[in-house]
């Protein structure tokens, strides 16, 4: 299968450039009878959303959706469900300049590498913009796989990193424009954004997550472990270069005598654990205790200072960018990563019905 | 798909449980004509072989290998080529104790939890024997892609960490029992190793690749990112709990401007960079620079030690493991992360025969 | 994977229902750099459309398509390609007597058993609209396959047989409304379809079809037959119920001694047949002699005569269709056959080139 | 993905050559928990076995199968269920005097023109032994799908055709050498096989299959419709040249207002059909009635009388075969197309559980 559909059962195919007729995402597999909220999925496309805050990008996008198929008086049909965003505020113009040049860090040249043609207005497929059909789908997958809850939150920006929290509740993180719980680091962190902003730089962070009310028995032993899925779906976001598990790198330092999480009985007959290391997740598949992780963000490669760099001729070349960028990914990162890990919940919990 | 395959045009599928008639793997999508090297099949087998070294456990393992489709006067067919492990010194009676245990943070629970049904005489799917399949895959996959080079390396181990380099020879790697390359670091890593051991005990660590003569233009844009499949690749072997692209969870403390990797004019009319922090892959592409990557291995769950747990029925027990396992599966896991480096890498390679 | 994707290396995945926002394709997998003749394109789907002869429903439909994302400059991307053609002369008033009457013969009670909801507006997405989707997506195939052709056409309407030929030209097809390439038997045919249209009737008959050009080695030796990927393609279009490749139901009849297509020396020192009783394929793969097949089309079952039936309630009902429809869907069938022909063979193309 | 595995969520891999190490199948998706009835595959596979009857191929073959993987006490664990069947009566001498020919209507040049290099001795790939990894996997599927019924019977040999039946009884088909229910048929039909075995040649025919008990709502609508998936399973059997879905090419002569199925009050309130020219089949999703179809199989390509063909440098020969082959392969194919339909039953099955 080509590179741009995500899911077995639950399976997305999004399309579309940041500067072309515009973007969008096909849902195939959402069961029939589902009542959709689009109200619910407004609310997490205004979290993904250029200019929603100080500290992002000025830039502003349609977000404004249109549901092309799938659903009929307000459910959904068991057909494809397809989202479209229409591409409005996309001014070539401003990538005019760098149309023979390579971005440092950016996909310009391994793209035209890679298929020898590319669009040079935006990003094309690169874009953060095609995020932007991700929440939406992962929208739909959240209201699929209620009770589950997924909560993600900014852990760290640059070195202000916040407290060490799972128990982290979906209203705090919406409290600053940070989307880190805590208010103190929030505040930092913010004014180090807006420091880093004034210096025409970027900056990188962590962003972490928990998933409630996971059952046990999703994911699959070997290839589809659960924590698979989840690492190949937050390292498909642009600007990701790593991911965690459960107590990831730091737990490589412990002893298993210390690392390992003991049973004990819990209600129902079904036994519980007493700490979390294993981040919920057993031999690939769900414990029923929280599934956490981590995803890592580099600093975004668009920075406003003069870089060196070559051109399409490999030719050497001086980079000034303009235009409107976020100083630090990591306040929008956070409603992709909880997309894309409900989109991976949801996949799973239509896998576990054939699995016995 | 269910979940025992991997890869898209080279298509892996294992099979087997640790006790039962054998462990395989049918390799789909192997182009006709490859002259196959057996010898370098063991070769890796033999690293990947417990009962290597004084450090790893002392279980006696049948990596005997049977080629049972495929292959015929020495070259594939291009039809699916099939490796046949039979399991000899599995002795279930020293699961029997542990029947009707849930071993800490092992898949026994899961496993009951999925499928109602599980085989209590080892780890079934979940055992790292699996993984045999898996490294003779890999070695295939290798033949395939050459002249890309994949070296892992053991990096860390708890607290001991080796010097920060990528630019690691594959002879340095297998001059001691750690696979460090590194002399000093890895005397201080073994005797750490058998430390632990003597305390019935178990220590994590982190493992480095790096895949070198990777072309540019290897991986999709989108959710097929060479990096997203890396890290699910990485993230499905046993024990796996966190995987870093390039700069990784370091590069997220970094500015832009600090972070971008700058091209310059290189041969062939083609760019190069300067520096690595995209670890080889932009934009989910590979760039043409080494591909760079780490793995994050948990202790392992196996301790010798009592630990507090509970039965099948929900019931507070006590476990005491025996038999033989690994203090460290880091040694071990080097050949594992190269062969599903491999892997991906040579899926990627067939793949991209399409893309133009 | 859910089923409205359709390929592997070339994959079409199509949304849309008859009476929603607009119906759609995305093609995943088109190489970069083909410069699409959108011209071409119209001219495909001029020939599905409603409407376009006297012996076709009356039916109006807006096949003016906009190319959402993919391409740029006049050439693909290598990202994914979609259409979208919006629905205008949709009219659900149409259907509002039949919304809880199952029609004879269509998919109403069977979408309702399935998914427990339906769009009752027109057919949802068993409606022949969606073929739409796939004309315009197989006239980008042809484009990728050339110079192999793809020739479909009329061969029989309920017992008006054309001459048993199959070096047929293109142009021949489209010289009369039936596309039937032999002007005595077409006229026939019209005149046959035009008797059952004034009786409110409708009648089958059999499109046949050949591939030239295509070289030896497409298809896969076992699953993947280029034979059984043609016969899943055809199947799938509304009311196609039989399919046969080369000598298909009469080969059945003969002795081997007869059936067998002997070898003998070829141009460019590849052996060719005397005879194409394989319909160009052999053991799944196609040995470079023309791909001939043909696809059995069921009387539509929209009639305008009552017919019996049951309600939603299970109740006895009559139902009287209202309406514009075809009185046979062989002469706009011919598209349909032709597109996903194209289809099958792009994808194995794309295919083989990962086979050695 | 390549060609050698079949099925979404039960996906069957096959693997093996007719003279290599052995023939197997994977089986991925198999449901935990299933008691297996190891004693009816091997029913299965005796009916497929060569020798089996005097109109047979006197060939041997072992068809003892193993259970690699997938099963413990009995039961299946949702791990792959592998089983493997060692080649023991493979006599590559007896293709020694072919192995620089094309024989005519054989893969042997198809082979080598897409993969350059192939197995001579027997089919390869293309041999009909690989069929006995698809009977044990349908066996398994039946065992799934329970109480769904598949019975398949040879309906036709040359011009010897039984009577226009589909309420046929497995027991009825197994009365007889030929697998034709009809027994004055049957007697007919075996005389003209031994006829055409005395000379030398072979003959082809039709099976045809009823499934019983089959729920409405099984397929999906547009690509994966249910007729497409059997039409699919059906051609990908070696020696099939043609398929058809109830009434077939028959109905392609009728007047819709004599094919369309009338629904009538059926029992728990659901309706039924009062005819079913639909094979059980609407808009590509079954409706509770019966499922019925036909494949038609050319004569078998091994005569027993010289042919005209080339060689592999592309020049003139006369190819004489020798061995032991059918002279009629219809009622052996009868348990492969039961096998082949239950898989893809099996399939749907599993796939509807993700529909609502």
């Amino acid at each position: 299968m080509p590179g741009n559909s995500f899911g077995e059962r639950l399976r997305i195919t999004t399309f579309g450039e940041s500067h072309g007729g515009g973007l969008g995402v096909v849902m195939d597999g959402v069961p029939a009878g589902l009542l959709l909220d689009l109200a619910a999925i407004e609310r997490d496309l205004a979290r993904r959303r250029p200019g929603q805050s100080a500290i992002t990008t000025p830039r502003k996008e349609a977000d404004a959706f249109e549901v092309l198929s799938g659903l009929f008086e307000g459910r959904t049909l068991g057909s494809p469900l397809t989202f479209l965003f229409r591409n409005v505020d996309a001014d070539p113009r401003a990538y005019a300049p760098f149309k023979d040049l390579y971005r440092p860090s950016h996909a310009d040249f391994t793209t035209q590498a890679k298929y020898g043609h590319r669009d040079w207005r935006g990003g094309g497929r690169a874009s953060a913009r095609e995020t932007v059909a991700r929440v939406a789908a992962g929208a739909v997958a959240r209201q699929l796989i209620a009770p589950i809850e997924v909560v993600a939150w900014v852990h760290r920006v640059g070195d202000i990193e916040g407290p060490d929290l799972w128990d982290v509740d979906a209203g705090a993180v919406e409290a600053n424009a940070v989307r880190c719980p805590d208010p103190d680091a929030a505040a930092r962190m913010e004014a180090l954004i807006r420091a880093i902003r004034a210096d025409g730089d970027t900056i990188g962070g962590v962003v972490r997550a928990v998933c409630r009310n996971v059952p046990a028995g999703l994911g699959e032993p070997v290839f589809d472990k659960l924590e698979a899925d989840l690492a190949k779906a937050m390292l498909s976001l642009p600007a990701a270069k790593g991911f965690e598990s459960g107590s990831g790198y730091a737990g490589t330092r412990m002893r298993g005598s210390a690392h390992n999480d003991a049973f004990v009985p819990g209600p129902n007959g079904v036994p519980i654990t007493t700490t979390n290391r294993s981040g919920g997740i057993q031999g690939g598949i769900s414990n029923g205790m929280p599934v956490t992780f981590t995803v890592a963000f580099k600093p975004v490669a668009t920075i406003f200072q003069p870089q060196a760099t070559v051109d399409v001729h490999n030719q050497p070349a001086t980079l000034t960018p303009r235009g409107r960028h976020d100083p630090c990914v990591l306040p929008r990162a956070v409603p992709m990563v909880e997309a894309m890990a409900a989109l991976v919940l949801a996949d799973h919990v239509l896998r576990a019905r054939a699995s016995r």
